[in-house]
């Protein structure tokens, strides 16, 4: 698959801190920013812009806030063409921690929010435009929402809102084929001004394949991660996405080396990838809560009770 | 999901037999057969029926050769509606050995064939169909094979050939939904008084979403394996499969204990599943034995070298 306007965007640390409260050392999202930037991804996220007021940095690492100085730290003294970005929650933020796109290393905001929350979202995200940067809004848990408020939503993107891009974000790993294809379609109807992208996660084992579908129906912006690392079961492997599309300025080598040397390491100390608890939480349209907590219980391995807590017996 | 027609088999032991000589024991077998049965899969198949004269019975364990007397040992005394099926490869096998269908525990026989081979093939099915057998044609590393001899090959099967399926196989894993739709389509429109088949492997993680991608274009015959096992990478997580169809005939319960107790233990033993030489060689279509014997060998986590050694030098 070869199409210029495709972007790739590298989200290894943001939703892998999701799964080490967000603390990674600098000698580690270094190695990460060296081999994304060799291997010609477009984005690197490098974590969350979360208030100071509403988490601790003593309970939190370093990419849970972004600081400047944190982010200057990681790429000084690398040649690299890769933009950084970093997510905000819709909620979670100090809008005057931002500065001007022109005095800060970051280059791109994405806002994250539910359908519920669009207009803060917009509101958010045309602050972060007026300030300069790229901008993106991602609908989480778009499994959940996928009638007429999303469309409404979507509208209301289109008419009020100055991002670039609207992801389609699968946070349950729920979404099978159709679902990309309908959701991906929908998108770009109403969406005439902005790109539509894809950020899957892999419950069950279709974050790959529904990136492909997103890539059919024409979304260009598509995330994923080195190993498949991320919350719960992971997300795309970047690895395979780059091993599919054929544009020339992708190369794999610097992240199999990565993972070689970095990921087949920390796999031993942090889990993720494709566990049976996630995947009954993904066919099920669940957050993978439930699950998580699961798996740091001495139960781990009862799946056919997890499976049993989640059917429920009461249908009213 | 839900497609009347669809129906599903299970190679577990069949395909992951690949991984261990063939060489379960018939306690765990039987584990196997209980559980498929009890979560209404359509078939299992239990192994390969290969000739003892050319593979050693010493070498190898029961599941190679899959003589009717072991069939017997493992279904016996469990209550079941579940097929059995075993699978033959062109040149293996001793076609004296297969009784009438009549006096034998197995209800189906897949015939394994490259492209070249279909000659024999569909007189090896025709010969198991005559003695009343279910008979299907797998045709494997069908991504290397995609053009004008596939074509005749799928017109000479249409007319000359008693089967009831045939299986498109990726035994490379080399397949996107874009091939997979092409080639249940082609095989569709060609074999008009068959049925379709999917067999995918894993080495992509597109195992679970290119076969919902035939399911789209209605292929009607779904392999899978418990966990996924199967050589390399492994195959359709069955687990996923039954997750996703709908037929309530279907129950996912009597998987995931047999998970719980016997595949975690397992896969602490045997190898499969996401593994990065896998991946490089559904990207670059090969064969996954030089990724095998990459895993067996010291340098097992030494990617870059062995893409490069895939990749190759020499454009001629």
């Amino acid at each position: 698959m070869y199409r210029d306007k495709i972007r790739v965007l590298d989200c290894t640390i943001r939703d892998g801190g999701l799964i080490n409260d967000h603390d990674f050392d600098h000698r580690f999202v270094r190695e990460v920013y060296k081999a994304i930037s060799a291997s010609g991804v477009d984005y690197m996220e490098i974590g969350y812009k979360n208030s100071k007021k509403i988490f601790s940095p003593k309970e939190f690492g370093s990419w849970k806030f972004c600081d400047d100085e944190d982010v200057k730290k990681i790429i000084d003294g690398i040649e690299s063409e890769t933009k950084i970005s970093v997510m905000g929650d819709v909620g979670r933020m100090d809008m005057d921690d931002i500065k001007p796109a022109s005095e800060s290393p970051i280059d791109m905001i994405r806002t994250a929010c539910y359908v519920k929350d669009i207009d803060k979202a917009i509101f958010m995200s045309n602050h972060f435009a007026d300030k300069g940067y790229e901008t993106t809004i991602n609908i989480m848990a778009i499994s959940r929402d996928q009638g007429p408020e999303l469309e409404e939503a979507l509208h209301q993107v289109e008419e009020e809102c100055k991002i670039n891009v609207l992801y389609i974000v699968d946070s349950f790993g729920a979404l099978y084929q159709e679902s990309v294809e309908h959701l991906v379609k929908t998108a770009k109807k109403i969406l005439k001004t902005k790109e539509v992208g894809f950020h899957g996660h892999n419950h069950q084992q279709l974050a790959f394949g529904n990136t492909i579908e997103a890539i059919i129906h024409d979304a260009n912006y598509l995330d994923g991660t080195v190993y498949g690392i991320g919350r719960a079961a992971g997300n795309c492997p970047l690895e395979l996405l780059i091993g599919f599309l054929k544009n020339p300025k992708f190369d794999i080598r610097p992240i199999l080396d990565l993972i070689s040397k970095e990921f087949i390491p920390l796999r031993n100390k942090i889990e993720w990838g494709y566990i049976i608890p996630y995947a009954i939480s993904g066919m099920m349209n669940e957050h993978p809560q439930a699950a998580m907590a699961l798996r740091k219980s001495d139960k781990k391995e009862d799946y056919r009770k997890f499976y049993e807590s989640l059917v429920g017996t009461d249908l009213d």
